[in-house]
């Protein structure tokens, strides 16, 4: 193995060792001690790859923002109907939550990072655009009211599902996330949906549960 | 002074301080050593009140709890329908999390009591005990629509909210957080009003942040 690759190699465990500790104890809690334990590297190696524990928590929230961001641009690229698309991408991050230490560690430490020096705004700006453009897109196909304030919409969204999570993790660790999002969206598709276009859309998140929940062939 | 009031006095001077030192660094970051020189007592004083720094933390959680369903229960007590009662209190709340510190300080410490070795979940439970009693008094008034899933309705609620003041504290320490909730309202009530109660009520969040923000007598 190249000198290079070893080096992405370290830095690749590191990340995954902090999101394991920061996901365990909480981000203040943890010691650079116990994440170079958890990764199974000397600190040495540790302040080579980050000079600070800021430094390794904005690194697994930029890891977990393209992991995430890609899912809805996956979406997106796939000419679902915007508002479909909107719908699925709240149930596959809810997966991620699930599935994946680094998403699960980098969404709690973007909420903790209201305390980092530079307080960490842009998986929320970034979820707001796309989710803008799922709106957008849904106004164009007639399922969302052309009346609906689209960047307000995006906004509160946003907000929603990070409130969503949240108490899903402190009540159930996650373990009701998808049921509380059919809940979320039977409370916002009223506010959503164009009039004429209700009676095929009322259900759709239930839809969409329904489908993601199917075994993939 | 006695004993004993000079003894809840430096209680509620630890509290202070700890609620000041968390918010600030946030709560893994903060030492109990911070907590002393903040609250201005000795370490010695401070293991008299709180044999650890999560006893602290539950500690002005429940202070913060205490002052937010006081302002709820006022609500209810004094007769306001349901659906305005519950419009009024998230605005409340947002007054709240901004003027007091201690408020400001639990909810920030409900959110990272993820972490604790028991879990904090009574605010979010009682929170949605009290949305469902708004909502039933909103039914009863003829307000909500009778078909709404109550429970799921306050479960939302309270993730919602959750939501819109950990955004708003991200992005502009609070400062947007009525302009957010009017426009998480303009959002939720479409899936929570009566039909035919629709034109009076569409308006309701507007109305309640403009009253609200009126000079008082």
């Amino acid at each position: 193995m190249s000198q290079q690759a070893r080096a992405i190699e370290t830095r690749a465990a590191i990340i995954r060792g902090a999101a394991e500790a920061f996901e365990q104890r909480g981000y203040g809690s943890t010691s650079l001690a116990q994440v170079s334990a958890a990764a199974g590297v000397t600190k040495g190696a540790l302040y080579f790859h980050f000079d600070s524990k800021e430094a390794l928590a904005v690194a697994i929230i930029d890891a977990q923002h393209e992991k995430s961001v890609g899912a809805g641009r996956a979406l997106l690229d796939h000419n679902v109907p915007g508002l479909r698309a909107l719908v699925s991408m709240s149930y596959e991050l809810a997966r991620q939550l699930r599935d994946d230490l680094i998403v699960s560690a980098g969404v709690r430490l973007t909420i903790e990072a209201v305390n980092f020096s530079t307080p960490v705004s842009a998986p929320y700006l970034d979820w707001m655009v796309a989710c803008e453009e799922f709106l957008r897109r849904g106004i164009a196909d007639g399922d969302v009211a052309p009346t609906v304030d689209v960047p307000a919409a995006a906004r509160f969204f946003t907000a929603g599902f990070t409130g969503v999570q949240v108490v899903s993790d402190v009540l159930t660790r996650r373990g009701d996330i998808d049921q509380r999002l059919t809940e979320m969206w039977s409370l916002m598709l009223p506010g959503l949906v164009a009039p004429e276009r209700w009676d095929d859309l009322k259900n759709l998140a239930v839809e969409v549960q329904r489908e993601r929940s199917r075994p993939q062939p």
